[in-house]
């Protein structure tokens, strides 16, 4: 395994460690760190027969949830989630991330919009002083498909930096989200007061959501390359 | 022809008349007025040989544009819209609209969005003084499916009201919009700082877009029962 995808494992480990309870509805992220996370709490599920509802946030996510034979639900279901445990590319010092590598952001969203607890896991290379040190594949914003011009216009002209339609590779067009959008790529080319700049760009007419999560993400596990895993936490939790 | 359909053709033509002109780009809105404005708009393009480039905010739209043979175009081509002409559920006195009654909501915010101008065209049974007093169906909102639970209980959590899903009548669920999304009925109970309420509504998670129309509008056509016409329009334009 190399450094980065024990990282990964050491993060989603200690989150899960120190996190799930009996009788919780968990959020489940998407992307590759999560995956150490759900054979942890599968582990755990069996070895303390823990009573855990899952609600995924994309089909990775589902296909996770049912492998490892957790309890699938969603938010018709369980409309509040207990805890919500994910993965971000970047975590900035104030704990502002970038998410939407994979192109469930919406939905990622949502998942931790409605949780009590939104944990994050990540291995060292997310983690920035600010958004862009590490990360540099931009912001993705989930947009309706009629409205990708004229929101790509509005982002740079307000804001600058450059947008590109992220496209997919195996068909002849745009990457189509679960939801049936597009995603533009948002590289931005300087720091920016995020909260404003993600409650400007969502207002933008045709945008559904953004990759910015502000605010919502209450504690991070960073595992490290020697083997520890570092937490920082929101100053006023 | 009933008092309130010969009301929206009036509004529909006054509108045409005064701000269409040769060479702009059209926003085509949804529902029963604008038919007479496209219908008056086609027969200025005969008359005065009008070079005109129409993009729709609906399926109903784009069949209207096609209908009258005008030129049918879109976001990607025409990003910039020099005049957008659409209909509304109810108006208040500061030209704030409740739209979306069709479930277009979201495109029409779109064209609207990204028009130099936008005009209204209503019957004089939508003039309001306050949002709520004329139309009674609330406002919806356009709301990914898997979070249409949680958005209802935060929405109403927050602002009162009650919040229904949109029932299809010619299947067995909810409507689905053209965007793939369902649609909230937000019943308020009361009249709300509207420009707040719509941003909070916009930036809860799973929220695609509102049927609150704040500031977008430039100017109002309400025909009227006696076959004239009231123009109301930004105190600041």
């Amino acid at each position: 395994m190399s450094k980065a995808e024990e990282a990964k494992k050491l993060a989603g480990h200690a989150a899960v460690e120190n996190h799930v309870r009996n009788n919780q509805v968990l959020g489940i992220g998407s992307g590759s760190t999560i995956v150490h996370a759900v054979q942890r709490i599968a582990e755990r599920v069996k070895q303390e027969n823990l009573n855990l509802v899952c609600v995924p946030t994309s089909f990775q996510a589902r296909q996770l949830i049912l492998q490892y034979g957790l309890t699938l639900s969603d938010l018709d279901r369980h409309p509040e989630i207990d805890l919500a445990i994910d993965g971000a590319d970047e975590v900035d010092a104030d704990l502002n991330l970038i998410k939407g590598g994979g192109g469930c952001l919406t939905q990622e969203k949502i998942v931790a919009g409605y949780a009590s607890r939104f944990i994050v896991i990540a291995d060292f290379r997310k983690d920035s002083k600010n958004l862009g040190d590490q990360w540099h594949k931009g912001i993705p914003i989930e947009v309706i498909p009629m409205a990708y011009v004229p929101v790509s216009r509005a982002v740079t002209q307000k804001f600058g930096g450059v947008v590109e339609l992220r496209m997919a590779v195996n068909k002849a067009g745009p990457v189509v989200t679960d939801n049936g959008n597009f995603i533009l790529d948002w590289k931005f080319d300087r720091v920016h007061k995020w909260s404003e700049v993600n409650t400007a760009i969502k207002m933008t007419p045709g945008v559904v959501d953004t990759g910015l999560f502000i605010n919502m993400a209450e504690r991070v596990y960073f595992g490290m390359q020697d083997g520890s895993v570092n937490m920082r936490e929101k100053p006023f939790c």
